[in-house]
């Protein structure tokens, strides 16, 4: 409800900002960002560049009152003198009333078509031998007595080692606090829950006490595997004793309304309380997952003694709150590529206070912990075969390599594929077009849309589908440029150069026209020739041909719906045999969940870690031949792609 | 000033209570102890007893209002009648106006003499080799570059490592935050504060970084040695480079308020948020002479890097917040008797947040870090004379042993000599009779005041050199009684039976007679009784006899008053020879300095701590004989005091 005030004086540094529809109002300081109020007042706007102004999502309606705004490309001429702004990029001058046109709602829950996605890894059982370095340990203490009045510590101390033979005990204050009425309590009959280490993270020093319970309570151990994806976060709930993983959560990122890009997410976090505000945000998505698989499973927080965390770099360094600024700025240097062990009360999640966060180890500031953990999961450490590990998803990182070496790289492939910077782009949620086919006479597309309803945009891979079926049916060259003479309305000259019209604006449930630029087209190229370049250059750097490649794994969740055929005429992946390629899934948050059950495979980790050499393509020069070479449909070099010639002859025939 | 408030209702489970003279007034629910009201106004109220109805020096006057109380030995029946109340004993009924008489005031200043018996240590040279647990290093870091992207946190081990030879440093969030910055801020060259771990303290894992700061602080570095006495807590602040104490402060402790001695501290921490509001309490008085330090010598608090803690093993747990409840139940179990070491901000010092705190180890429930430290910094340990160690402070600890062995006990003496348990006993503050002599002929005394005032009382000195003096004299017979035969007005019949006039009303602050009652005699007699027993069963339980102690060392801030030859003519001390006898002032607060100063030195302790044995009293039969035996003066056994009887022969011949 909106609250009107009458201001006594108009003479002041503040201004009073009202949001319509909402009707919220809040004071700010003159020279507050239009952006930046909303925030205060709790409405939120879209940031997908993370505020830089570049990409045109945050507009508001100024309907009245002084606001002093930048010039911008992302505003038409009549947009600006229908008193439209930029929020990122305009200041409140005085007392101002604003319109928030409805938006792309921030959305809020994984679509079901992307939980499918990870069917592969539940229920998924364990094969390894257990080892968890959370360690549970049930003693039975005679009382204490004049003649053996040992402190209540070291006679704990004293029955591990005696019982269990555990050595060198710590403590911290919080567990000491509570030490001498659970003994007694529970009639020295106790349960010690131990972080036993792994000899992996840095400040392993030896079996620490996270918690004392009443009785016997060995039955039951619990942990949490957490991926924080740029995107998505998941996190599995698993059982350290049967090694099983009992449930799993997803959700999008919450940090998505601060910039859906990393680049973007530290473009935020340098701004006033921004890295804080980050921090939060992703604690809040964790925080809600864990209250939902604690409640779903019927356990109490405080039972999570644990939690493994991966992620790219600069997502591990915004959840512990570490500074990304330098991850942007050449020479890209992370604060720390093998944090040390925090408790959950240090991070910020919501598991027993004292219980472990693990954040997994990563190598650079562009192959981080999730890279790691893939390389874990996907097994190619451990092969002979040539093995190409691509995780595709914000960025496109890759490893290249087998049991004897592992080379990594990671190109900014941006978020084209993920619906960013593509004028219809979206994630894919109810109402993306998922995939689309090209009649080759007379151009008219067929689609399928998530959830069957009408279509809202187009999702990663129904952009990949239909640029390869615009390329196969001669929609548009092998430089992406629109042919403007096919007979057909569906292309034509809009706005922003040539375009060709996916769905009538009847058709669709945004009541306009759902198009593919040219624009659109150049980015999607720049992505898929960045990806591209980044395994070429890798193969190449060690000697190799791509033909080389003995298997190609595919991992994070976008690459579940790459379509093998279309990708390849496109040329984002390599003209190899099909069964070459193989879906992982979520390579990042099974190995997290793979070094929870076992403290050898969480050496395994710190191991590929060390291992991993990372090729810098910033500073190669073969990166940018590569990439350039690669701005084509399918690739400059035709002879690279035998079966997409042999294809386009003979559809064009 | 006072809020006088008009009730609408009168029916009402809660009640208004208004403290004269102040007018403070507050609110609380019926059942409500009164002492708990006036704490809740801000109001201090002295509960010596720790509000156990015993020491009757809580009384108030209830002017008005219904109020519930339980009989008590402590108020006369003149009182009662009067509307005297023991506040702890008492709980409001409705709404109620008291008086809360002038009482005597919580002294907030150590005297000028107490500050005097700690001389000795100040300025102290330290002539053991300089090695402190606490290192600073100056490192100059290489920038980083493409072709050396290594991580801000192994760039800075690297250099340690190759500078300073530093492996496997540690650290935590709160630095890891602030680490990228600082190094780019200060170009690469900082200085690293590590705690280096001194192999004694039970969590340590090797080099740990407290603080990271830019360009070269090498030049200064400071800690703290803290000692928490029962009743008084002294901080040195030192030069760990140069191995001298800059400065000292001590203050009492904030928690006398809440109980004079150990055991009424331990009650108090059993009520609702007593152990919490103790904890505040000492850790306000020690932040407070933190703060006089530091402002004192121009230095900030986040210079201070560690904290060495000494104390009894209640003060050390109150200090921790450990409940110290099963430290007064038998069989006298403290929580923990080696804590680990924690950080300033754990511990709610206001130091450095990161900086370390070290609390020294003890023994067992009533032989604490205090008398591990002493030992250390009195050298008993590495002599081969037979030694006598006794802290003579609210309890009386003593240890016997030298280089080979360490026996170790406590009596619980009670705070009799520092003015609790006694009708007229003090302090050792501004008013206090410190030292008595009696005429022989006409019993008239003469006796020395602190502060060259009227008297108000008599510390414990006062109390030793009286009770020599009555008896040498004949005013007391060897048990204690008073001769009413005297031809003197200064032996006459009390309330509490006989009693003796040290002072008449005119003559003092306090408006009327100072006197010795036949009680108080009796607790005086019961507690030189424990302490004299201890040693003796000491001595005894290794096959040997008092003169075979060939040097007793007396540490404490109490001991340093003692007058040798009057307390020996009580049997407070043994009958020796007086050049056996050597005063060491603070030993408790000394050890600490030294274990800041050297890691051997802190090992040390670590050593004696484990060294020591501990003899149980309380199951010791052998201790009720000796202490029976010592209930009368100076002894039963009178052949042990030689020298007593010679003067007693010759005074009153």
């Amino acid at each position: 409800m909106g609250l009107y005030r009458v201001r006594s004086s108009t003479i002041s540094d503040k201004g009073i900002v009202v949001f319509k529809p909402s009707g919220k109002v809040i004071e700010v300081e003159v020279g507050t960002l239009l952006s930046e109020a909303a925030a205060q007042a709790n409405i939120e706007l879209n940031l997908p560049c993370g505020g830089q102004g570049r990409c045109g999502r945050c507009k508001v309606l100024v309907e009245h009152g002084p606001v002093s705004r930048r010039p911008s490309a992302k505003l038409s001429p009549t947009e600006e003198e229908e008193g439209y702004a930029l929020a990122c990029q305009a200041v409140v001058k005085g007392d101002v009333i604003l319109s928030v046109p409805e938006q792309e709602k921030i959305e809020r829950r994984i679509a079901e078509e992307a939980k499918g996605a990870e069917r592969i890894a539940l229920p998924l059982e364990f094969e390894w031998p257990l080892d968890p370095s959370i360690g549970k340990f049930f003693v039975t203490i005679e009382p204490p007595s004049l003649e053996d009045n040992t402190t209540d510590f070291d006679r704990l101390r004293r029955e591990l080692k005696a019982q269990h033979g555990i050595s060198d005990l710590t403590i911290g204050l919080p567990i000491l606090k509570k030490l001498a009425t659970t003994l007694r309590d529970a009639d020295w009959q106790v349960t010690a829950v131990l972080e036993m280490g792994d000899g992996a993270s840095a400040n392993n020093c030896g079996p620490y006490l996270i918690d004392i319970l009443p009785g016997d309570q060995t039955a039951q151990s619990f942990g949490l595997a957490i991926d924080i994806g740029t995107t998505s976060n998941v996190v599995h709930l698993v059982d350290l004793l049967s090694g099983r993983i009992i449930d799993r959560a997803s959700e999008y990122n919450g940090q998505i309304s601060c910039g859906e890009d990393i680049i973007s997410r530290i473009i935020y976090s340098q701004k006033g309380d921004g890295l804080a505000h980050l921090q939060r945000l992703v604690l809040k998505t964790l925080n809600g997952l864990i209250d939902e698989l604690v409640s779903r499973n019927g356990i109490r927080h405080q039972e999570i003694h644990k939690a493994t965390v991966t992620g790219n770099t600069t997502m591990i360094q915004l959840f512990l709150g570490l500074n990304p600024r330098y991850i942007r700025e050449e020479p890209y240097i992370p604060t720390i590529s093998h944090p040390l062990l925090v408790t959950a009360e240090e991070a910020g999640l919501n598991i027993n206070s004292q219980g472990t966060v693990d954040c997994l180890p990563g190598v650079g500031a562009y192959v981080g912990a999730d890279i790691t953990a893939g390389v874990l999961s996907s097994d190619m450490y451990k092969t002979d075969a040539l093995t190409l590990f691509m995780d595709v998803g914000t960025n496109g990182e890759m490893v290249l390599g087998n049991a004897d070496w592992l080379l990594a790289c990671a190109c900014s492939a941006g978020p084209a594929f993920e619906g960013s910077g593509v004028r219809h782009g979206m994630r894919a949620t109810a109402g993306a077009i998922e995939e689309i086919w090209i009649n080759p006479e007379g151009y008219e597309p067929t689609y399928r849309v998530i959830g069957n309803v009408p279509p809202r945009g187009i999702c990663g891979s129904g952009m990949i589908s239909l640029l390869a079926e615009m390329f196969i049916t001669g929609v548009i060259d092998k430089s992406g440029k629109i042919n403007r003479d096919l007979p057909t309305p569906r292309t034509r000259v809009g706005d922003h150069g040539g375009e060709y019209v996916v769905a009538w604006a009847a058709k669709t449930a945004i009541g306009h026209d759902i198009v593919i630029t040219e624009v659109d087209i150049e980015n999607l190229i720049r992505t898929k020739g960045a990806i591209y370049a980044g395994f070429s250059v890798l193969v190449h750097s060690v000697g190799l041909e791509l033909a080389d490649v003995e298997q190609v794994l595919i991992g994070g969740a976008f690459g579940q719906y790459i379509n093998i055929e279309k990708a390849i005429q496109i040329g984002l992946l390599p003209d190899l045999p099909w069964d070459r390629f193989k879906y992982l899934g979520n390579t990042s948050v099974l190995g997290a969940t793979y070094s929870l059950f076992s403290r050898d495979l969480r050496r395994e980790i710190t191991e590929i870690a060390n291992r991993m050499t990372y090729l810098e393509l910033s500073a190669d020069n073969r990166f940018m031949d590569q990439f350039v070479s690669a701005l084509f449909l399918p690739h400059t070099d035709t002879a690279s792609f035998p079966s997409v010639m042999k294809l386009l002859i003979k559809v064009r025939s």
